[in-house]
């Protein structure tokens, strides 16, 4: 069994892709708002930030490389040692058609796996994560197959980016050994258990402990709690010897019937969670060295 | 915690979709074959028969109506109470193209939902599969949305056949408590652990516990081991409190290096096994009573 | 498996048996400061307080009736509804001589059974406790025959008194099942997991999920962490699915290098910790409600 | 997770100190007839022999050393390599009094550490057993202190002896931890569950797994079913990857109702089980290996 660690590293998941600007007032959409976001976060607590963007216009989920770039530099400029890490997520949905499941339906963002990277070898932060989850997503597909996630991985790898690996449910477990065991991922790895999605991982104490179970031993490792889950997965992450990662990505409440009025409240919250439980928070420069990142950011020398 | 069950029962799922004639020379492949396959599980013990059909010539996976009919006539000439459990897996794969992943290349069955169960509606068995799963499935990618899944369900509830529900991974049993609470299915429900796909659940004994805790209190459930994990799967469910599988559908090997020469040598292994934890194999009838079938068939009827 | 409950009941135990005064000077030890112990903790939010004893001359742990009584009579006469358990944990150690270890040594305090609830039968507090275990504790041997259990248990019964089943161990639940089957108790019991003792259950989140599970399906539970396990198995109990306790009794530390200055701080922190887990706190009469006790304390009307 | 081992070694307990000859007429007794099954247990394919002696004339335990080295030079004779595992238990059972239970009561056994390894001293087994437990055992408290086991740990060691330690509840996990922290054992250490003695581990596929988490990773270790756990606890033990104990100190069953007529017999069955599940048997030198004792016995030479 595994205690808890003494340096916990927080990630604050800003705003992702999937909230919106319906359900909370809060959520930053421009890069101004989501690199302050950011800064925010690292100043309660946070050592890595996770990045998406959105378009300034509309709130929708974009893929825009000015708009990271605009993000990181303005990050950049106020905190050279934050660790960047930046989605790739997008770009993996599929939307079966009613009449004709087989046939792509509008909504569908499925794209080739070197697109869906391109801002990571152009902006080559220190971390972006890489997902290895095919699943309902709610009522759309994700779909990552074997062969693209590592036509992705060689990007990111070339690109000299750590990929935080993100784990669905406990076939992409098996699937990162197989990475680990070719080659395509080098150990240790950082992954992340997404708990709470419909139809994944599904919270609970015995969900953290059973997939960390399956990692290798070296394995640094977030759960991160969906929806309503997100304060107990940080307590039980935390319990099981994780680090643990909260955001208006994951929830957008603080509590019961509360909005968070931000991810740096948010990142509060979860610090004295982990602070009551006997934890002590990863400075950066901790963080670096638990996720064996080099002690300068790669992207602040740029 | 629960212990083994009194009475165990053993399915044997003869063909199925996957293997290969290549594989092993003592897969049956016509539907006389097949018919023969299940009649000598039966002899051997297994109280439930799951069937797919191929194609007589080519001993590739078929969806042929004709086929299934015949198979059924000949197991009903000559046993007229076994418990008969036909497929409705195929038509689900989906291959994503190499340059454009959201269009389907070679290889893809996708098809409309209705169109799979269609062979129920007509030959009404005891019992069908319904997969919930949408994963990586070594190369190909197979799609259930929690949509078609519905649709399936519809059709096999109104032709009064009793799913048996597939489950591969954790996420799947997070859907089936949804397909509970909204009626789309009646419970208790009768499911399985597949377990040993690439990539889905992996098999060992914390899995089977883990999987079967998830799900409702008076479910009945059997673990399957494909591959290498066929016969260690036998014992874990049993002493899980399931009941349990075998055949060439999962497995060609007997034991290491050992090729099965028939199902019903998989069934007098499986039956040995459990004999010797202290289990007893469920005859038919107490198999319709467990899984709460009538007595007679509603095939056997026809 | 169990969500978290939404009420939890805080218990506080104020003083213990082995706490000493050398290792906190916060400690209460007249009547006088464990009742005003008690009822400080109350004020922060426990709806239960569990009572030791003590010499007020020499702080050593005391089984005087008059104690007890007098602690009792100053809580009921400034908080009524308060529901009190008492302990019947003293006269239960055996220390064997070196030379000849079947010898009782200097130390030993094992007594007859009924000696041993005596002040229970007097007092009738809503709750006392019973312990089932046999085990080494630190350098001293712990006995609790299942027969003498069986004594105590019979006189708390005639009391009119609900017991809390202490367990140090798997085996001490195996006991409970038993005292259950021959009616010994009565359920839905109430029982408590005591992590951290050398040498028993030892605090993990594995150890309160294995615990749990090996329950009646209708028991309230409390897992209990000694030592500086105390707030960690705060939040292991909780997300568990079941109550909290905290006190002088199990630990003296707030934190790594802070002593607790009072029980009620201590209080404090476990119900931030609960709250911010998404639980909330049990008041008196939800508490008396979820244990099946009198809406009305019975020692409140003698 | 660990997966099974290749090799597996299976160890047959033959008479053991509480089956009873009124239980079962084929238990061995006198020392010849416990040599005797000794080496029907190794011809069936155990590598690992575990002795109690018992007085010839009333079946009774016995500590006798005469009996000890009777059935030593009896197996030697014809079997040099056979590793040999001798009991240390007896000697640790306290009975308290109904009216004072402090005091001996008759049918106690607890006697000072030294006395009980005695035969160990002059024997040199391959291996002996230690108890880690305190606990109650049926009606009759065990006890071995952590201060008595020490002192029989030091003893064997000088004696050159590897000792298989023997766990009956969690807690003695944790005092194993304990000894090899402070180097009284030394590791990798060979290590067994006892899991159906009321009140200690309770046998299902949980109990073997939490166990085992508990462990140094290094642990070798053997799931021991009493009772009717006997043959379930063999498949346990080897899912999770450990080796297998069977014997009439078990378990007097072979099957429900039916009464195993030989030691041999109960081996022929736990090997049976293993190898359907697809382990193989150790052979006396892989054991030998395994356990990391000298190729050949110490006992032999003597």
């Amino acid at each position: 069994m595994r205690s808890p660690r003494d340096k916990v590293i927080i990630t604050c998941a800003v705003t992702g892709n999937l909230t919106t600007p319906e359900q909370t007032p809060h959520l930053p959409i421009t890069p101004e708002q989501i690199a302050d976001a950011c800064l925010g976060a690292a100043d309660a607590g946070a050592a890595i930030v996770h990045i998406h963007v959105r378009d300034p216009q509309t709130g929708r989920p974009s893929m825009l490389l000015d708009h990271y770039a605009d993000v990181v530099e303005r990050i950049r400029a106020r905190n050279p040692e934050l660790i960047l890490n930046i989605t790739t997520g997008p770009g993996g949905r599929f939307v079966p058609s009613q009449d004709d499941p087989k046939v792509a339906a509008e909504g569908t963002t499925l794209m080739p796996p070197e697109k869906r990277v391109e801002h990571i070898a152009v902006l080559r932060p220190d971390i972006c994560t890489l997902d290895l989850n095919t699943m309902n997503s709610g009522r759309e597909v994700v779909i990552n197959t074997p062969g693209n996630v590592r036509r992705m991985a060689k990007v990111i790898a070339e690109a000299g980016v750590k990929p935080e690996i993100e784990l669905f449910d406990s076939g992409d477990i098996a699937l990162m050994h197989d990475l680990l065991a070719d080659s395509t991922l080098k150990g240790p790895v950082l992954c992340s258990f997404v708990m709470g999605v419909r139809y994944g991982f599904q919270p609970a104490p015995e969900t953290v402990l059973y997939a960390r179970n399956l990692l290798p031993q070296d394995a640094e490792f977030t759960a991160i709690g969906i929806g309503k889950a997100a304060f107990t997965t940080v307590a039980q992450s935390y319990l099981a010897g994780g680090h643990v990662r909260v955001g208006l990505e994951d929830s957008v409440y603080l509590s019961r019937g509360r909005l968070a009025r931000s991810n740096a409240e948010m990142v509060t919250k979860a610090r004295r969670i982990v602070e009551d439980l006997g934890g002590a928070i990863a400075t950066v420069a901790e963080a670096r060295k638990i996720v064996g990142l080099p002690g300068h950011s790669a992207v602040s020398a740029a």
